[in-house]
């Protein structure tokens, strides 16, 4: 079942040995996934242990672009996981690694709709990022003569989740990108809605990048999930083919598309925004290859 | 030529008498066309005055939605033009006529993402508003555990140009649509950049709209131009057919195709934002019957 459009099976003591010894590398979504918002979910430890004792290659890939991937290590040592920062795929890295890929010239700026994560990105891969936090308590005088002065070097602008979303920034990124000559107009990704605390949600990067698509009249080239560019990069580390690996994650149309998109085998988990009737609603048609609960699942059919 | 899809006319004395004549009623469009900023455009008044000598009918139809009628009013009276409220039709305006027509009822709220314009036509008109300007300062607590609350009783939420947009804005709302069953989320207009001063543009409605698109998954009910929902107004203000209305305005995308979509016949001025090569650049496909540089050629050309 790979092409997506029979329905999910769920993940049972009869399947789980074939995925087991079919897979050699799984790539996990963390919010929803590993935990929410600052807990841990249930097994996840034990479970990743377990991949680990057989050989299996692990990597997080999250659109949260809030955070480096420094800071993500930080966070999974702080949960009691051991994770080194190079399996880590966040859209905060992947921004930057776009950047790289296409040979954008260390000279340019990069301005920054969203967080921290993203500016530490950049500096690592040698850019200089402007905006970010710093922006978020500017505010615009809008007087009859006013000029807004932005900066001419910037050849980038990156739009993540940013809860400190205003006029200034929208307006900085929109100048850059309309008057800039050649300015890429970059989306760490377009998630609807972000995980920003455990009991609701809040609007995610696809607002700030909609704001600015609709300020500037142009789309984005998006480096996180469903976009396959950071396969490239697991492919090349990792020297694996696509169909032994398997994306586990909680959303349909980002982790389940992403992990189709590269053909990757795909694990639905219902512990983060899908429940089991979004999955076999018709109007859903995004079919996973298996799905299952929760990620402790997979200790837990395996066997001892 | 009512089709749109011929050449636009450059108006002239040999055409210029045909359209007077043809016409009873001139819509035109404010930024760009009556004023820049705050400068009123060379020999708009006297034009006015011609028009009104000639016994045309004259209305102000303007996608704006930070003032309400009463402050356009005040801004025409500024500028030694008198223009009286009841001509006057701003998008603030228009949303809420939206809600009167469709019987919303008075005991829902609406929530306001944009200026204090579409708070007063909304008192006008009846109903109770939240936000816009008294949120502008407000900021989000982004702890683990924090609940945002909002107001179950909105049943609307009225986006429009907003330069005090943030992030407790767009949370509030996205859940208002989201989680308020049935919840309206209508837009005063689409436009990418608004006039907020008088040497540069800045991210129009369009970028707020697009940001709760983003959030919501939602698409809005626009009632500003090109939407022809405030030609019903018109129509039953002057019982006068469409084909003797000319829209006049700066803007192919909003008041020309306004004009075409509503039957008008339609004039181009290029003393805002459209210059002539934009006109007439290959991928333009809006034309207006006539285009002329600004709005004092209607009476230069009409002679004495």
């Amino acid at each position: 079942m790979s092409s997506g459009k029979s329905a999910a099976q769920l993940l049972s003591a009869s399947n789980i040995g074939a995925l087991l010894d079919s897979v050699e590398l799984f790539l996990f979504d963390c919010d929803g996934v590993i935990w929410k918002g600052d807990k841990l979910i249930d097994g996840v430890p034990q479970t990743l242990d377990m991949l680990r004792s057989k050989r299996k290659k692990l990597v997080f890939v999250t659109n949260n672009s809030t955070k480096s991937r420094r800071q993500y290590a930080q966070k999974f040592h702080s949960l009691g996981i051991s994770v080194s920062e190079d399996e880590i795929f966040s859209s905060s890295f992947a921004a930057a690694m776009y950047l790289m890929v296409n040979n954008f010239p260390q000279q340019k700026k990069v301005y920054v709709i969203g967080g921290e994560g993203i500016l530490e990105e950049l500096q690592l891969a040698g850019y200089t990022g402007l905006g970010g936090p710093e922006d978020g308590e500017k505010r615009v005088q809008l007087t009859s003569n006013c000029l807004f002065e932005h900066d001419n070097s910037v050849g980038a602008v990156v739009v993540g989740l940013d809860p400190y979303i205003n006029y200034y920034k929208l307006q900085y990124g929109t100048l850059c990108i309309r008057e800039n000559q050649g300015c890429l107009f970059i989306a760490t990704n377009r998630d609807a809605l972000g995980h920003m605390c455990d009991l609701q949600e809040w609007p995610g990067a696809g607002s700030m990048v909609a704001a600015i698509c609709g300020s500037t009249e142009r789309d984005p080239i998006v480096v996180g999930k469903p976009s396959t560019f950071m396969m490239q990069f697991l492919l090349k580390k990792f020297d694996i083919s696509t169909s032994k690996m398997c994306m586990v994650g909680d959303r349909l149309d980002t982790d389940i598309l992403f992990g189709q998109n590269a053909g990757c085998k795909t694990l639905l988990v219902l512990s983060g925004v899908t429940t089991q009737s979004n999955l076999q609603h018709p109007s859903n048609n995004i079919q996973p290859d298996y799905y299952t609960s929760q990620v402790f699942d997979i200790l837990k059919l395996s066997g001892p």
